[in-house]
């Protein structure tokens, strides 16, 4: 059972390459996203929601033309191993996710998955070796249709140059871009040595 | 001048695959990542802050160990072409942005960034060739500090199984999983036939 065009020990050492290391629920959402891939009608011009920021971005954006960065991956915060391709242009598709009751023959999955013990009280190999033998028999797939919200193209309006630091931003966040009315999640000061 | 191992060639040719075409926003979003990196300490283990949802993601993901899916790439949408790298433990790093007052000598650039003219009517050709032949002479650096809330681990705390739907979700979102609360992007029914 490949994941995306790959096997599985090639699929986990691309993810060492792109993620940092082989996480469970990088190569449970690969699996997840090649079975989602598969039920949606061929030629689809797709884009996909996961559920959660941990994981599923990634195996999103290994296996797909859908990133972060082109739009066509969107991300909610909701904590859940679910994920979503959708026809672009009509919202329809399918959602593949995790079905905690059938994870009974897999006790090490329901363990990380559950959080039943400590990262470092679990067994990794194991739960490697159970995501890899339990394949999709642990998902399941539904229909579903995303919010009108998704779908069109959406700009973010004219440019212009900020008053206060100078930069470019889109003229509907204000009279001033949104870091110099104050939203600042960083500070920043000039360098002491001009480097470019 | 290369970006990150690439020559610009080759980089455009990994953004056609990574995120589906030489969008001028990545070409030079490479460039940013490779001067924002060759300004920090060698050896500096860091996570990545990107003002814009617009292309810098990827540039990043491409470039750097930081993905969305491992939550090393923090992306805020202030619809700014700035970036910074910064140290993981002390949150101290450099800011790379487009300075605009540097776009003189490159016109097709300017109507590009102040979004002057619509994208059919750019010459994209001509912009590519500026973004090349810019180089990083159109950025500038900052030092910065993020707000200490990007630093350290958060847990989302523990695990229980949904009473509305029979998915996993933290805990700390309530009774239920925020679906099952209302928070719904989408709309789900089971599927005629099973396919898992």
């Amino acid at each position: 059972m490949n994941i995306g065009p790959h096997t599985f020990a090639e699929f986990r050492r691309l993810t060492e390459q792109f993620h940092g290391c082989a996480a469970p629920g990088i190569l449970l959402g690969g699996r997840m996203v090649t079975a989602a891939r598969a039920a949606l009608p061929e030629g689809t011009l797709f884009e996909a929601l996961v559920e959660t920021r941990s994981c599923l971005p990634d195996a999103v954006q290994m296996l797909t033309p859908c990133s972060v960065g082109n739009k066509r991956l969107h991300v909610i915060n909701h904590g859940k191993m679910a994920l979503s391709l959708f026809d672009k242009y009509n919202g329809r598709g399918v959602r593949c996710f995790v079905d905690a009751s059938r994870l009974g023959p897999w006790p090490e999955m329901r363990v990380w998955l559950m959080k039943e013990k400590s990262k470092e009280q679990q067994d990794s190999a194991l739960l490697e070796q159970e995501i890899e033998q339990a394949g999709t028999s642990v998902m399941a797939l539904a229909d579903m249709r995303v919010h009108e919200s998704f779908l069109g193209k959406k700009s973010s309006g004219p440019v212009v140059l900020c008053s206060g630091c100078g930069e470019s931003y889109p003229r509907e966040h204000g009279d001033k871009c949104l870091f110099c009315q104050g939203e600042t999640p960083f500070v920043m000061w000039p360098r002491k040595t001009k480097t470019l």
